[in-house]
């Protein structure tokens, strides 16, 4: 039986453990926290990334390595890829834990992203302003997410205080795009080349992170943009695996905003609402295997759970509901599971997020935006 | 974190374990075997059904108890159940392990079954012939599975042989009726007595084997006889959880032919083709959570892998496909896994069917009962 190590054991290597098993594949992940959620899924070496007797047998006992997140040390992919195969690329996994890398490579690509500018020092910032205007982000290159590392500039006087909240010399600043929503797209590729792409994704975030997507969102113009995108990544990268990129919608058009080399958030209704969801697509390209259909079968909204879950008795009374527990500790801002409604008709959407409005008080659901 | 104990770990276990995660729940199972597939999914305690010391721990470590399969000794049941609930009740538990009882049972809530009789020895087993009639098959009344403990009496006079093969003084006659087909029926209740019933299944055997099945099978007709008599069995257990009831269909009604106190495996197309499966609903129910909807989402053809796995790479390039591997090391006559085809619409049943011919040299697939 083939097992795949997975750097990382987060939520997402619990699902992509869980979706390992009915392909016949075990699992083996490493992190060093003692509660990383997916140990309730499967085994975890608890050590850190940069351990190399841990990487040594991770390797061992693996026949093909994986991540479930970005940041990995690139020292350790270095240690690592003499040993056994890792996939995605070491390229993919350096440019997405690395802000300026991402958007370097978008512009060598003719992508769209925002304006940006390097920052590595207080007079560089003040400069920066000055060509990517204002209100602007300033954002640590690495290791930031759900809103993380990052501070707004809103005028060009504002620039010490950010100076001073991030005080990292290896900072980006980004043109703040007026955009009007979030989308995202996953895509897959398998060990030959062959890709295939998941439906766009409309998403809203509240203070940097997800609250809830809808999936599919219907929006052909917008769609085939996002693909001509991800097709390039996909290629440029000789990716194997899920590629999840991040769009702003400002009009007609996506801006890209960022890329994951990895299964996402915004592709966990694929669970319930495509053949071969994003975990289990993973799974086939990074195995040798042909892809699956990444299709929708039915609509879906999908909420995250953040610090708390709802009442489960209630909401299990809810129609077309899937529930996901990561079994992990609830927290202030922790994700700690997950709901998709799958319905069959589209129209169906709105009453459901009308339903849901009274189980997240604290979000802003806006049914209205499927009418 | 609740946790769900478990009488038995194999594959029945094992998806029960699977689905019991996103909704929380931990599981762990007792099982002799020390290859119990179940193990490739949560933890197994090896030890006989029938070792106290065993049985202790299991219900010191579990909020509840359940059971994949209705071979348990009853004293197994008696001397869980001062320590935890157990679900689904011990009468219900008794009647399906025993097919004498079964028959019994049927008869006393009105509910036809093939014509029987209860035979302790020889000169019992050629009067019971008499009243049955020829042909009739002779069983074993417990522990039987899968064509197992089962011989066919064609005339009289084959009856000194059938006694010889059994050689067992528990034994049960049936008329072995002339039936069209085999369907099945899954349904639920929970703790409050609400109930839920899942469309029939059409089942496929050969030499006593389930190969493949198709739900929902339309039948409305069939349907309500059906439902009728799962209601009655539902009610008169005071269950909880899942029954399966196997039927033989006789022109325009249903015989029952056997019950299963338990998920069963015409039930495993409910992973893909219904919003709530047979496993969450089992674990849902148990657990005192609400129902969740078993109305078929999809079309589905389900077929066992028995014995040996078809080629992956091939099989996987086939739309629609949801792939199950138990783990389980192929063995003749072995259920190892099995795969779901989920389509939307019924006519795509047929070209699915014949395609799968292809893959199950072996099986008598019969495309031609959908046109």
């Amino acid at each position: 039986m083939m097992r795949v190590g997975i750097l990382g054991g987060g939520q997402l290597a619990q699902l992509l453990a869980l979706s390992a098993k009915p392909l016949g594949l075990q699992t083996l992940c490493l992190d060093l926290a003692l509660d990383a959620c997916a140990r309730n899924q499967t085994e975890v070496i608890h050590a850190p990334l940069d351990d190399t007797h841990a990487l040594t047998q991770l390797a061992e006992r693996s026949d093909i390595l994986t991540v479930e997140t970005e940041n990995i040390p690139l020292a350790t992919l270095d240690f690592l890829s003499p040993l056994k195969p890792i996939y995605p690329s070491r390229l993919a996994i350096a440019t997405a834990q690395d802000r300026l890398l991402e958007k370097q490579l978008c512009q060598e690509l003719h992508i769209p992203t925002p304006r940006f500018c390097n920052v590595s020092h207080f007079d560089e910032l003040k400069h920066a302003l000055t060509i990517v205007g204002t209100p602007a982000i300033v954002k640590t290159r690495r290791f930031g997410y759900d809103g993380k590392g990052q501070v707004v500039i809103k005028h060009a006087h504002d620039a010490t205080q950010a100076w001073a909240a991030l005080n990292n010399d290896s900072l980006i600043v980004e043109q703040m795009v007026p955009f009007d929503y979030e989308v995202s797209m996953l895509a897959v590729q398998d060990r030959h080349g062959h890709q295939q792409f998941y439906p766009l994704v409309r998403n809203y975030h509240e203070a940097g992170i997800l609250r809830y997507s809808i999936a599919p969102w219907n929006a052909p113009r917008l769609f085939e943009q996002a693909k001509t995108i991800v097709k390039k990544l996909l290629t440029h990268f000789s990716y194997v695996g899920v590629l999840a990129v991040e769009f702003f919608v400002v009009g007609q058009e996506v801006i890209v905003n960022e890329m994951a080399p990895r299964v996402h958030n915004s592709g966990h209704w694929s669970i319930e609402g495509t053949t071969a969801s994003q975990f289990e697509n993973h799974l086939r390209a990074i195995t040798g295997q042909p892809l699956g259909s990444t299709a929708a079968t039915t609509y879906n909204v999908m909420f995250n759970h953040i610090g708390e879950h709802p009442n489960l008795s209630k909401i299990l009374h809810l129609p077309n509901i899937y529930y996901h527990d990561y079994g992990k500790k609830p927290r202030p801002g922790r994700k700690i599971g997950h709901v998709t409604f799958s319905v069959s008709d589209r129209t169906m959407l709105h009453p459901t997020l009308e339903k849901l409005q009274g189980f997240y008080p604290e979000y802003t659901v806006r049914p209205a935006d499927v009418v």
